[in-house]
């Protein structure tokens, strides 16, 4: 593949000093931020560090939509169709959003803050322009606005060990999808038991660009005899995950539904999405699928075919060394997304045999 | 700089394999979609050759949100800050789109399709979004999505040769920011009078991604003995000709008055940014500066002093072979905006000093 020309408009992180001096070998590009995607010659070396120790990863590019004022939790309620009427003040939640129609127009986490403050920590589209949309349209009283706030995630088995090194022991009793306010050099950072890995871990909500660097060297620095490493979400182990892609593995074309992700559907009062989700029951979903044989990248949506009939699509496949064949995410039609079923799959580099799962390798 | 990793997340385009077959030497993103930045092992070759040749562009990036419906063109007057009364129905306008306190969202050209049929042709955040939830809250009735449409630009000297050769003599009747429909092998396409380049050309917008590559081949080989070769967007060129880029040279930071867009900013009846727009009278504004010295890549915001004082920043510089100096594209308060004046310029690689000019260079 080609390099990736620099410009201001491809936004620099915090940690990018850090990610260059660590020698990164990829990039691509999210919420207009690099995002590192691979630091050795391939996704493998990556992977298996990742799964047996502790890697420090620059996640600035999951930007935050800030919701705060009044109107706050009314503009959060018209935009969720999650129910947040018990949402706890130190809790973080996957809210899929939706359009009119139901569309899936990104799936972020909702952070709350304060009452009438929250974060809306999103996936890979300006998420923030539909949210303004609302609140221009109905001239609520809230202040939409990106913040300077850049998540470092820290994943893997020994993350736990390598956070209380830096932040104390307090950081063993964040719960999953809980945050605490920790100190750092004197400066509190929120601290979440979150990230995009099935490996265990954090993220660290970096509150001011200049805070970045001083950040990431501390880390690597007490974690010098537990071989900590700058990483990245990793492709292997994110579709071993089931760990869903907005952009890879579903877009605006998509319900929640589809995507495997009806529990979040559950607001009881009205919000904009809800007459429409109510429109599309799921005939086609979300499935794990193991596909047979060499592929090629997926870097294209790769029609399925079961009986010269077109009965879904591939979206993100790649080759786990740890399960000895290629796991991937498809969307499936109801006919085939059994576990069990045969199908085709027709890559750029030709048709390929492969069979649905009952559910992800991790 | 590190390579790109492909992911379905990354869109290709119609025109990818005609990109890869030219041999892409860079790529950004752009609108998630690849965009090309440069075919040779610098940006100087592709820049002496669009100026003196012709070049085809992929940029199917500059997508289309397209608003169909009764409420149309309520909805377009809702978001366009400058006047749509006028707009014959083959016109291209250029309307750079705010939100309610006037910060700029995109710099997009509308096309009017039909009375009830616009499309936004938009730079790189996602408008769709801001235009959704304006029509999601308001419950207007339009359809608002993003077409399979893939602009794909003919720009330089010999346009208007190489396109009358594929669609006839008819191109060189379109008039700047007019467009006709025209047939290749049958199919009407859209062609303006238009493009991302001061050296003239088309944008045909190619409205089926299977049709890309077969209008792609037949360009190449109607032009064999005229040269014509890939290209894309060239950085030395739009800066020297002052084509502003948004997420670069403005963001959401700004009004469009600061990017020296208010004479785009003229509709006489209500809009959604318009009181917002009253309250910010522009001091500080889009300026074009020489920077003496050697720089590196603009790849960030490089802030610019006088006397030891921040008065604004550039966002986009290149060395230009043509005018022998460092060509740049600034935002600089109207304290040291005049041109002539002296100030500096803080790049990662040191202060340089810079001149304010009375205009870009073409």
């Amino acid at each position: 593949m080609a390099d990736i020309t620099p410009s201001r408009r491809v936004r620099r992180t915090p940690f990018t000093p850090g990610v260059e001096a660590a020698g990164v070998k990829g990039y691509t590009v999210y919420n207009h931020m690099l995002l590192p995607t691979r630091f050795g010659q391939d996704f493998v070396n990556d992977y298996h560090h990742l799964k047996r120790n502790v890697q420090v990863w620059d996640v600035a590019c999951e930007r935050q939509v800030s919701v705060k004022g009044p109107d706050a939790l009314r503009l959060m309620t018209l935009i969720s169709p999650r129910d947040l009427s018990k949402m706890a003040d130190d809790q973080c939640y996957y809210i899929p959003v939706v359009d009119r129609h139901g569309g899936m127009l990104n799936d972020p986490v909702a952070v709350k803050l304060a009452p009438d403050h929250y974060w809306i920590s999103i996936a890979d589209s300006d998420f923030l322009q539909y949210v303004l949309g609302i609140a221009d349209a109905l001239e609520l009283d809230v202040v939409v606005e990106e913040p300077d706030v850049s998540p470092l995630a820290i994943q893997g088995p020994k993350s736990d060990d390598l956070m209380a090194r830096v932040f104390g022991d307090a950081v063993r009793d964040i719960r999953f999808f809980r945050y605490k306010r920790l100190a750092f050099e004197g400066h509190d950072f929120i601290i979440a038991r979150s990230g995009y890995s099935k490996q265990g871990g954090f993220e660290i909500y970096v509150d001011d660009f200049d805070l970045g660097m001083p950040l990431w060297d501390a880390l690597f620095k007490a974690g010098e005899d537990m071989d900590v490493r700058a990483g990245c979400p990793n492709l292997i182990e994110r579709v071993e995950g089931g760990l869903l892609s907005y952009g890879n593995d579903m877009t605006r074309e998509n319900t929640p539904m589809e995507a495997g992700l009806g529990k979040f559907v559950n607001a009881p009062g009205e919000y904009i999405g809800k007459a429409g989700l109510g429109l599309r029951p799921a005939r086609r979903m979300i499935r794990a699928l193991a596909i047979e044989g060499d592929i090629p990248p997926c870097d294209r949506l790769w029609h399925v075919y079961a009986g010269g009939k077109r009965v879904g699509q591939v979206t993100s496949a790649v080759r786990s060394p740890d399960f000895g064949t290629n796991v991937a995410i498809g969307m499936i039609a109801d006919s085939h997304w059994d576990a069990g079923s045969k199908i085709e799959v027709e890559t750029q580099d030709g048709m390929r045999n492969a069979v649905l799962q009952a559910k992800f390798w991790i």
